[in-house]
């Protein structure tokens, strides 16, 4: 058992999204991505079996799918999507999100 | 994919912990709990393997273990805990938490 306080965490880059693993054992790994407002996530997949959630923590933004799709992301909003399934974020505020990867990568 | 809304869940019940299951798939389970203030989910475990993530998104209370020890439990924080660990969780304030279970129970 542990603790994970993300308020430990809320460190930004200028460059890119500043991102933390949380957690990573044979079951699932956890990621906290930060973002300054503009940054992204780009849209990407791996060909693996799985899926993954994304937690948004604070902020807003979009989230990314195939096509050019975007579905509105803000706090308390989750995105599941197959591992193997075109994802993206992008950030149109400061935003923090927490990225759940079952199995892990 | 899909998106979850979690101001979609924000609701109570007077005698007990609130619960929505949000997905459910082969890989993980996420269950959405809400608690009035003083509700509790009691300190339990299942003896199978795996573990979960219980993330607060808002309010505050415990993270109750095992032995009657407790941990702070506020908003962005996430505690980790084997499924075969004892785990609880008291709120102290109107509190909502996104629990994710892997591999699913």
């Amino acid at each position: 058992m542990k603790k994970i306080a993300l308020d430990q965490t809320a460190k930004f880059n200028e460059q890119a999204p500043k991102l933390f693993v949380l957690h990573e054992s044979e079951y699932f790994k956890l990621i906290n991505f930060n973002f300054r407002a503009g940054q992204t996530l780009p849209i990407h997949s791996h060909d693996i079996e799985g899926q993954l959630s994304i937690t948004v923590i604070s902020g807003e933004g979009k989230f990314l799918a195939e096509g050019g799709k975007t579905l509105p992301a803000k706090a308390g909003d989750i995105l599941i999507s197959d591992i193997a399934e075109k994802h993206g974020i992008r950030a149109e505020t400061e935003m923090r999100v927490v990225v759940t990867i079952a199995p892990p990568i």
